[in-house]
């Protein structure tokens, strides 16, 4: 072997190489003997490709290659020869040759693997965790991770087309009243001091507007000191755009865009633009969520008005208080045992419900919990409301409108789910647009900023600040995508007189603000432009565009919900020394 | 104006659109009235423009451009029109232009910023800090930003193109044994546990490749709690690059690429590939520091061998205590005063030396602190050595070779500079090879890895590991330009018989090793590829690009050698409810 490098990645041998003589790097996938000859599949980055050890080409190859296992690191240098008709694997791109070898080297031996390399595993997640290094050889991962890579560079390729310039922000900063709980970082220099890791880098990106540079970017490493969900992890990766002087339309269809290019680029998928826009209202109405899923149909329907009369208490009382009666039509399933329909109905109560009403359109006429309790005339009202047909199922919720809403809103997906309704290589993408601009806080007895306090109120709703604060709209618009929300952005607050106005409904005092967010404010005075932006999920994005469950599947080495590394024993005791150097102790509890 | 918002940025304004009507957004760079006429310089992302309101054009816009300060945040329209030829200023691109206003609005007023928004500005550098929103505005802070966001699409573009895929690494990680001091995170969810930032993704790059990813980069944030010199900064950006399966030419030649594809793009310089190499030691030999500034000669003469059998006593000893006597000849400047030379002297004794001997050739013969002391053939073989002609003065140092090397190395930098020899538009790149592996530390009684323990030694010394360590070499190779080392890479250990030699030669035993480099040492039991990478210092990079002097100029929000914000005022003071909820209190002292 003159080099023991490669010359090929193992899916450049295809056809067209028959006859030449290659050398391959790569990984021991498996090793089979079969009459006399030896076989591997190699596998390397691209992918898998067999090599065929026969004592009349090489007796040494065979001997060397016969005491090796799987994952063992080798070279093979061998003639590319094309496999017999009966031979030939359609399953893997390579898989019409094989490489006959004459040389093999052994870079390094290895232990068995803990778990076989292959997509399909049953092992537990905290083996793949603790041995990531062997986790990310599987395909599939593999693939995530390429997808990752690739949806980077599609992104930043476009920003940059579109005069986007990246720039970073500092991960050792203050800590921000912004929320979430920071990550402290004890200074050395200066004990008894902290720097805090950034939640997002929404000050910085604001004064990079006031600083002129017009269109920011960033791939924006951020930190929450939640106790995590799910899907949530300590550190995150977001991708952070800002501009000035665009108009708030031109920004969102520019945004389309990009993830038109992105889905294109990457998975091959065409997305249709304009994404269509439902207000928070409609939004939180027809879905009971203000991140739909638009991949399948199965609306609330609002019956509130229809049994406003109602002689059946239960609805009318509701109605009455402030409440609403909502449906959802499960189509077809007027059939559904009585237990499948109970046990649809212990869903709904886990969910918050204090029941779930149905009523179901069969042949022989309506049934259903509240058949009885209903007048003819209203039971027509609610079929031509819900558009139900012989053969359709409803369930009613009644409740608080919050209730009403999380609970057929979740009913709604489960039985998405259930019933195959959601096609899982459909993009539907949609912006949420007018949030409410402020909550308010009964316990405290005062607004919050839903989003922030740097995000702008609709215009015309800016008089209703002083008088009706809770109907003020904010120009905040959410990306959702097949039930995520990806992406949440805003036109940001850039006149001194609306920030104190803003201030004032908040309650807070200009003494506090200048606390709080002394240098923007400072900054602001200076001659900020109009601006806005967008920062975009993208741990999720990749997620969704790499067809995973799972946001662990999609970072490289991430923590576990409580926060650990499995496999560096991340965070770890310290020693004595390092805190005495920071000034600090640890309570004992 | 039907909308405030910009058609055309500044420089998009070129002689091409003379008569049409176009919307400027931007900052007001100045204004001046002049012959009834109102003349405002705008300000946007692309540059400046100027625009004239006039009371014959719109009287309206000119009593309200009339009442606007400098940096203002404004909308303009009008027509482009052509000035006057003896009107033009050829040193702007829009200089053949200006804008006949018809319309204006003001976006946002600014009080007067604390220093003017132009390049040349002697404002302390503090005040520009507290206000980097404001230093940020001008030309060469948006210039170097700019440069900073090609740089990062060029060397990604390349990355790309060449196989290597973009993966992010944790910055929440464990705290790692490889020398300086890390920023350590507290754990809430783990009380007395803690986070450390990664110093480099060193190790997690290494499991990359044996994952299997082959070829992988990464703009990293490295992390270093040390006392901050002038150009170190407590957080930086490294790009991080490793490869599997590749030859180290090969890998060299592919980063020699890179790096001309980068100083082409970014600034339209061609580089000459390949590099020159120097070894560690003719570096040291040469130029007195392994990051040798090759822009100009002026190489370090060692003249050890011609003065051994000197009656020079001073000499004489040094050299036969292990010493060195090495020279530099500073062309031309024989003539030079006794009060210049002595200065001269006066900077080698700070740097180190006890002295600095000279000689003079002049027309009227030779002179010089040491030209009495050494015989006429002593001279002529120094003259010979050094190629000193009539009129080169000659620098003497004799002492151990490390201040030799110290002191004449800056000498020849400082000389250099001072007698305008080094161009800043020529970028002289080198390979700096065969470090050596390991260090010796007397007080610890120990060697130490000069890079660290995963470092290859050169193979055909492998033996003189057991026998003589401070004779092997590294497999390491550092990228240096115009004197600054801008990265350092090697092949490393990835055969588990040599690593365990290593850690033989350093004193460590097998349980330490274990303890320190665990989950790294077990990973690479389970099949490493032989992989080798690089860290480039991009910070210092984009400083040499924009041909800055200093690394807070290249970086957005730097931070001070105090390691502290002045904008942000980080690190700050944190509630105690914070510290509680980490089970921390601060000592007092």
């Amino acid at each position: 072997m003159e080099s023991v490098y490669r010359t090929h990645f193992a899916t450049d041998c295809t056809k067209e190489l028959v006859g030449q003589t290659v050398t391959l790097n790569g990984w021991v996938q498996k090793n089979r003997d079969l009459g006399g000859l030896l076989f591997i599949d190699l596998r390397d980055r691209s992918g898998i490709i067999q090599v065929v050890f026969d004592p009349d080409v090489s007796p040494e190859a065979l001997e060397i290659a016969s005491k090796i296992g799987r994952e063992y690191v080798i070279a093979v240098t061998g003639k590319v020869v094309a496999r017999a008709p009966e031979n030939v694997n359609p399953k893997i791109p390579t898989g019409e040759i094989e490489i006959q070898a004459d040389q093999i080297h052994i870079f390094n031996p290895a232990k068995t693997p803990p778990f076989p390399i292959e997509d399909r595993t049953d092992v537990d997640e905290a083996v793949r965790l603790k041995h990531r290094y062997l986790d990310l050889r599987r395909p599939k991962m593999q693939e995530t991770m390429m997808i990752r890579h690739k949806a980077m560079q599609s992104i930043r390729r476009f920003l940059d087309q579109h005069g986007f310039i990246e720039m970073e922000t500092p991960i050792l900063t203050r800590s921000t009243p912004e929320g979430a709980r920071d990550y402290l970082v004890p200074s050395r220099v200066n004990k008894g001091s902290f720097y805090a890791l950034p939640q997002s880098p929404q000050l910085f990106k604001q004064l990079f507007m006031v600083a002129g540079m017009e269109r920011y970017f960033q791939f924006a490493r951020c930190f929450r000191d939640e106790d995590l969900r799910a899907d949530r992890q300590p550190e995150f990766t977001q991708v952070d755009i800002e501009a000035s002087f665009i108009p708030r339309e031109q920004f969102l269809s520019m945004m389309e865009e990009l993830m038109k290019t992105l889905f294109k680029e990457v998975i091959q998928v065409d997305i249709p633009t304009p994404f269509p826009r439902l207000t928070y209202q409609e939004a939180m109405e027809k879905y009971g969520s203000d991140k739909p899923d638009l991949r399948f149909g199965m609306e609330l329907i609002n019956l509130s008005q229809i049994l406003r009369d109602t002689s059946f208490k239960v609805f009318a009382s509701v109605i009455a208080g402030g409440g609403q009666v909502k449906a959802i039509n499960v189509k077809g399933c007027a059939n559904w045992s009585r237990k499948e329909i109970d046990n649809w109905g212990k869903v709904a109560e886990s969910l918050g419900a204090k029941g779930l009403a149905w009523l179901a359109f069969k042949e022989e006429g309506v049934k259903g919990s509240v058949a009885k309790f209903l007048s003819e005339s209203e039971i027509e009202a609610i079929r031509r409301e819900a558009k139900a047909e012989t053969g359709d199922l409803l369930f009613f919720v009644a409740d608080r409108p919050e209730v009403v809403a999380d609970v057929l809103g979740e009913l709604r997906l489960r039985l998405g789910n259930h019933l195959g309704l959601i096609d899982p290589n459909v993009y539907r993408f949609a912006w949420i647009t007018e949030f409410p601009l402020l909550e308010y806080d009964a316990e405290d007895g005062r607004y919050y900023a839903k989003h922030h306090p740097f995000t702008a109120p609709v215009e015309e709703d800016i008089p209703l600040l002083e008088t009706n604060p809770d109907q003020v709209r904010a120009h905040a618009y959410d990306m959702v995508l097949n039930g995520y929300e990806i992406g949440g952005g805003s036109s940001r607050i850039f006149r001194r007189e609306i920030q104190e106005l803003m201030f004032k409904t908040l309650g807070i005092s200009q003494e506090e603000a200048k606390e709080k967010f002394g240098f923007l404010l400072e900054a602001f005075e200076y001659g900020a432009p109009p601006h806005g932006g967008i920062a975009l999920g993208f741990d999720r994005i990749v997620m969704l565009l790499a067809g995973r469950q799972n946001l662990r599947e999609c970072i490289a080495f991430p923590k576990t919900n409580s926060a650990s590394c499995l496999m560096t024993e991340a965070p770890s005791p310290v020693d004595r020394k390092q805190l005495d150097e920071l000034g600090l102790s640890v309570k004992n509890e």
